[in-house]
């Protein structure tokens, strides 16, 4: 089966309502160049608003259904597409998510993805707002294929990616929100993001799968005293066999509409036949921390 | 902690005796250039010999101590270095595993760890060979830092390479016999080489430790009616932030002397902190083999 998959880049500015709708217009557009299933960037309706700690911020969130799922759901419809919609989740007073909308091509919520590795690093405050998602890995069944959700920090972890694929997702998302410190991206910018391709990469040939990595682009300075972050773009999409088939820049906004095959999932698949032989005998100690 | 690794890449002859006795000298060179443990690639005494299934191939695979041990044991001690010996060991009558000996710098076997995951393909008929190592995933302490060992097809897996980290490995050797079938070498070859690159060095980055891949170099063809095996070369060093330290040529032989360094461990884990928030709770589905 042939499918189309859109990844939208784009800048999140501090405005939720044309943020929506800016989203909602990139989503038909690429309903129109073809894609059956489009991804937005993690929290794509605010600005990364994680570079600090304000309790006023937790005003920024929407429980589901909410103004994200009303307004994308109809562009989900009149497009004829399938959605991913990440949003800051309220979930209760007090109880917030970084989650994932997965939005059917009737304008229905059909799945919800909840981050479930939760970062906390200077500038990138997650831990603060965001509790561990409660709804483990899933893959979903969209009429563009079964596909899975994790959200920007699950790319590291290779048992994030793993778990999505056993559960048969044929292609993992990854909407995004990662940058660069401005005093680090002379010295190191270029091996961060060749490390956030090369580990994504990395998962789709270890287990055959496509990957859709969507990030957001932008200079966001919460005031003038801050560094800031820059979003380095770079969203791409890899085969089964981690060949880079798209790839955005690492500055404009962009769409990119890409083919997907489940022959290509089923031919890498048969000649590395990775999954055949995994030890599941000897991978308990997993569960462990650490072996020591 | 600083130290030196080295790399052989070799090519592998049918003379067992010459093998080892080049693999020595090579042992000796590497040391003299300042490393302090030395990596020799897969089953480096002999060809490639899982091309074909034949009974009486068996009577290449050597006990441990053996051949090997002695000869090598002996340039480790001349030389002041561990190494990793990758052979076909006999176990018992019938019973025979692909394995690498930990020699230490005085001679002495000090480690065994034996593939656990084997592969089975066109030309690669390992599980006729070879019955999956018991032993586990293992990490070392050596005068050269504290390490792990991985062999080949163990290289496809992140759970091989994270509970070899989880042991404390602060540098994953792979020991590899992997090639090109002349036939796909145009079509795929570039595709294959960098896929098998690329998830090593993901397994870098996602584990925070250095990792260092040993390959053969040469065709091998069995006989004259058989297309034989390229085998690509390409052994190298990358860091824990996954950027390529030093690699070798495709299809000469090279010895590489790398430096590695724990306070490069500790910087990349601490400013990349995945350790800290694994979701071991939610792990526990890794030993199912698909989630179907």
């Amino acid at each position: 089966m042939k499918n189309k998959i859109g990844l939208i880049q784009m800048k999140c500015s501090t405005n939720a309502d044309e943020n929506t709708r800016r989203a909602a217009e990139f989503v038909v557009e690429a309903g129109a160049r073809g894609a059956e299933i489009v991804c937005l960037p993690e929290m794509y309706r605010t600005p990364y608003f994680c570079q600090n700690e304000d309790a006023a911020t937790f005003d920024l969130a929407e429980p589901v259904p909410g103004p994200s799922t009303q307004a994308l759901g109809e562009a989900a419809r009149k497009a004829g597409v399938s959605v991913i919609i990440p949003i800051f989740e309220r979930r209760a007073a007090g109880l917030y998510h970084n989650s994932a909308v997965l939005m059917d091509p009737k304008g229905e919520v059909q799945g919800l993805y909840r981050k479930m590795h939760i970062p906390d690093d200077p500038n990138f405050y997650e831990k603060y707002y965001f509790t561990p998602g409660d709804l483990g890995f899933k893959a979903f069944d969209t009429h563009a294929g079964r596909i899975g959700i994790l959200i920007c920090w699950d790319q590291w972890y290779p048992e994030a990616a793993r778990l999505t694929a056993m559960r048969g997702a044929m292609s993992i998302f990854y909407p995004t929100a990662i940058g660069w410190h401005p005093s680090e991206k002379e010295e190191f910018g270029a091996a961060q993001r060749d490390a956030w391709r090369t580990v994504q990469r990395g998962h789709a040939i270890a287990n055959g799968c496509y990957v859709a990595a969507v990030n957001r682009v932008g200079l966001e300075k919460p005031d003038p005293n801050q560094a800031g972050l820059e979003f380095w773009g770079t969203s791409f999409v890899c085969d089964p066999f981690g060949v880079v088939l798209a790839e955005a820049s690492t500055d404009k906004e962009e769409i990119l509409v890409v083919e997907t095959d489940t022959r290509r999932v089923e031919d890498v698949r048969r000649n590395w036949p990775f999954w055949r032989d995994r030890r599941v005998d000897v991978f308990g100690e997993l569960i462990r921390r650490f072996a020591d």
